[in-house]
């Protein structure tokens, strides 16, 4: 099972959809509607076949046609999806189908709020792993939907050496020179550092990236001069749609954003029954 | 299996846990640490069995003690507990548990501040249908450690019949009377309602509770008036901050709150790891 | 994966569906097959659709089509579904597909035998929470088909507050004042008793539902006289065909009968190949 | 996750085990009670070590002790097991728990019945396939505790011919001659014949076992004077406590009876907490 | 899910099949390619069902057409089946479905060469449970595809005493006598003896099939006289290409070869994409 | 569940574990035993922990202990670990333990003969994605045990570019440059390629890897002459304990052989039991 279908699974599960006792009792078992997904606010879609495929899990004679693509841009009022089949399955996915577009237009919208920002700066906003269980894939293919670009997936596809890493290492020197020797010859290696003297030990061990962490944005500038293309150079900690910008323009390449992820605010969208 | 323990079973997948190429890199198997996990703002407590539960997932020797209970408020530098085990083993349930941690948190703190908003009322905050995901369980336990309460868990264990439900059965007290013979006898019927006909409806057709949907306040005061004690009045809809605490001083018992959990923000915690 | 298909496929798993080694020895692989399920007594039909999933979980084109509907009473020989496909995916299923079917009939044929004993009469026949493991939503709905009605379909989606519970809370008063408080707003209370002080208790503390626990007829009829239609009262324990007509007519609303679901005694059912 | 873990986390699901509305709501977190599993029949004891798996798979805190080994005769009134943990998770797990128990001792009663009514005899008493879904390795556990003997567990460990597969062979001898090339060689070969030709046709062709299905008693003890000891004898069909010690004295090996398994009435066995 | 889609999904899983990072770079996902599976050696096709299958778990719009069935010999640049369909979904499937069929090409082939080995004679080549992890049911059908005939599937569908089970029991004797008892009726007992004394006691005790371990061949040759046809003869341990003749020779009717699934070296077998 | 745990918990179900019919009828329940694992040929040791896992997860009761770890080479007699336990659990598991015990053995042991070959050389053996299913794991591990490296471990955690994609992309340079901008920055790009040609397109797009295809030595070295650092090489395709040396020698850096993982051929192990 692919790790949509398995959180779908989970929140259908949750949710008892197999045992919708209001529908059962009130909605004939025959009955078939039309229904439209539709935005009520300007959104960037994301996960639309996530959301249909709620219906499909639950019955396959669920007919769904979306109108629109990931990644556009619509306007309250606009029709998302159409979908077809028996009330009671449409029902039943109904709330999971609409929790998980909600959760994903809304990061796909942040995104693109956080990359409108810094439009014309040459800095690329990129998510972090502070996901939400479950919907790791999910939330990384709206960020992209958003038009940001992805960090690692998850712990196993990229070498990401934080303090912890270093302290037990004994320096960055000797962390990097073991991630080099004990990860595979396709992973890059990135260090997190705090200080410019940390940027300067990052560079000398041969990182590939550097991520500067919570540091002021005059200390960014001075970690990119100091970098000068040597290292790919990643911002990270309390960045805001405030301050972004001036984190672009200081010259990082990547600018990693927690909030994305993890506090992205639902967009309002309904399922609207239409009259037959 | 739990479901608590599905969601971090799936959100340890996802991170590709048993994976983690840098501290198998970087950290040598047999270092043992202790670390804390940390309050980085005010906030209430929600999740913390959840988050430390990650780590006996990964490593049962992972040992860990809680500072304080869920529902409690902390401050920035509070410890939320102590962890102490296999350097690897914490590094690589870390993320994980802080992204469940953060989140239940965050849907405890925004409750609380919505409960706070209508103190010295009778009317109490509720949570909704509109949960991530797998998430549904832990995050409806935040909405009580917030200081709210909970609406029904899931299609089965509640009857709510909204405008579609109403649409296939013809009137609400079609509706109405198909639930009470549909539905067992330990079930109460809520009816969505949109108008003062429709409470008057709702109320004629015998409903147990009376939902208020979108209502202007004027309307939901008048529908207070109107319904009289005779049903439970829950309002929903369109209630933030701003003006929860008028809806609540118009009379009504319940007021369901999507953003509770939907659109809460991630609270600030860290793990820190100490000088051993 | 719903409930029905999670039993079903333990059921397979557990007869080893996938190595048959009679079929695969005796019966080539080409070989089609038309057969007939036919009742061999009379009876109650229910589960259908979860017999003939049996053989779609096997062999998705093996096609087959219902003959009559669940809650039908059929007679001896007269046939429920029709079948055709490959030979060793029918002769696969066959046994898993029966047990199920027998099982739901008897509780269906069971059911229906209750229900006509209490004709008249304003009582219902209600199922309890003795099921059998797996099998609790197929056997409930099989208590439907048979012309009863459900109690409860678990811990989660009602209130029975039971003498361990009193002990537990100190009282009935308490036990139900903390439910109320407790558990949702859509969830009714109710109160098992075994004396009329019990029936009286529950009563002064505003339990939705009565029940009287194994009490002789009299002391339920007298009970129904107290509670006077301030609660619906069930009956329960100790209900067989020979006293329920008895138990009804001292009044009481619902009669839950244990031995629809543990002990029913399965139907006679067949699947007869037909010649080609 | 063996067969019988597997049962009991289903019926701990759809019980809904991790969501006791009532006992979370009325029962503080830290209460502990003691219990007693207690025989309210004359019963023969199996499953036992099950139904306190229950308990274990939800809390592995509660503590559990057996007082009678599964094959023992109890009488109403003898403990059959003690419990000692938390009250919600004893509450938790008690009707799953006695829902298997109820039903395996069941099965070893039903079986210690047929096996008493043909003491003195030299045929045992066999059970069959046709089992609840999901409780087959139980059951035939509770036939063995009943003091019958188990006939093969699946499709896979036995080589059964039926008509049907006659009927795809051409003939017995095809059937068994194909069996002897298709099956390996550790499995045995049965022939199910309903006459006496057929059970000529099934010695000549070597079967190692006959069931007879379905005979009069009379032609029974024919065959068994035919067979001669040449094959094991198996009567299958139509036997109850009536008709069964006519059948063993008609000198068959094994006596298989589907009722063991598919309707075997539940034991009365009831969960009791102490006085603490 | 049947052993054969588990072993597939957990291959998928670990491959990661759902996030191929070239592919979704590099190939754009309306791409079609048509594409053949190659031999690129002489070998026994086996398990070319599984190895489809592979593409149709990852998307069901793949479709597929063997050239070849299993059992069947090709030689270096035969085609066995053609694919067609998106060519990110067959990018992702082909190193699994390789994986598969590889090895289970590569037991087909070895199979077969044993079985050439002993042509003409009357013993047949058996697999054994030295299986590698997962691909229990593959093996064993790929030992069919070469020309063998399989041992027992598992622990449950065979009696296989061996020493540590001796010892246990206390003599061959109470061994079998214990097995004859405690097994069902449609399971055969078979001895592993180390000498002609083994032998002996074995087919007193009455033995269906006695397996010689490790014996020279002159002493097999003897225990094969011994037993003269009492008993059905397995020969085990230590058979290779070199020495199988001889063993055969010796008249045993089974040769049992570990190495056929343990140590079959993986077939040479491609993936190649055509000219579109 | 950790991918090893899934693995063993598939190969315990495929070899019915839970229902060993042998050691049910011979063995006593109670009766405890020591056993040894013991090499039966000179090899490295993998899988150890693993191999004790299947003890554990059969029976957590069972204690074992490793007397070597994994990577060190033993010789025939050397025991690798002890184990002490119920006789039944022990023989439940004794088989699946082997099985994945010297298919590790297996590979670590041919991996360190590849690794003796080049000794004195700068290249490194490394495996690849030719693994068996369900055990990539463990096999990569294996290779390390051996003394390899490892190459990515999944379609996930490295850029290989292959000439389908190559074919998809138009050519290598744009199928590179789409890499790097769909890949995310901590993924390296590997291109293989062919000719010297293809080295020059790789190298002069930028490839961080050049994986050089079946090529004879001395083109090898003509593409290690012309890539002169500038990128890690990788030797692929038809490399054999006979040539690897000339390979090695030739100036790669990595030499990637897909016959240690699916090739291998099983070590020699036995578990005794010890008289008590």
């Amino acid at each position: 099972m692919n790790p949509v279908d398995k959180i779908i699974a989970l929140a259908l599960e949750e949710d008892a959809s197999h045992n919708d006792v209001t529908s059962r009792a009130v909605v004939p078992p025959t009955v078939r509607v039309k229904a439209r997904i539709t935005a009520r606010q300007r959104l960037i879609v994301s996960g639309s076949a996530a959301a249909l495929r709620v219906f499909e899990m639950i019955d396959p004679s669920v007919s769904a046609q979306l109108k629109v693509g990931d990644g556009v841009e619509v306007l309250s009022g606009d029709v998302i999806a159409n979908i077809e089949g028996l009330a009671r399955s449409i029902l039943a996915g109904e709330r999971v189908a609409l929790n998980l577009l909600q959760q994903l237009c809304g990061v796909a919208t942040l995104t693109r709020e956080f990359c409108s920002a810094i439009k014309g700066t040459s800095a690329k906003i990129v998510d972090t792993r502070k996901t939400l269980p479950g919907l790791r894939a999910l939330q990384k293919q709206a960020v992209l939907d958003g038009g940001g670009v992805n960090h690692r997936m998850s712990l196993a596809d990229g070498v990401l050496i934080k303090d912890n890493h270093i302290a037990a290492a004994g320096s960055i020197s000797e962390a990097v020179e073991m991630a080099r020797r004990g990860a595979h010859h396709l992973l890059k290696i990135e260090v997190e550092v705090e200080t410019l003297d940390g940027v300067r030990e990052a560079l000398g061990a041969g990182a590939d990236v550097v991520m500067l962490d919570n540091m002021p944005v005059e200390m960014i500038a001075a970690a990119v001069k100091l970098i000068d293309g040597r290292a790919v150079v990643e911002a990270s900690g309390g960045i805001t749609l405030n301050n972004v910008l001036e984190v672009a323009e200081a010259g990082v390449d990547l600018i990693s954003v927690g909030q994305l992820t993890h506090s992205a605010p639902a967009c309002d969208i309904s399922v609207d029954f239409m009259q037959s």
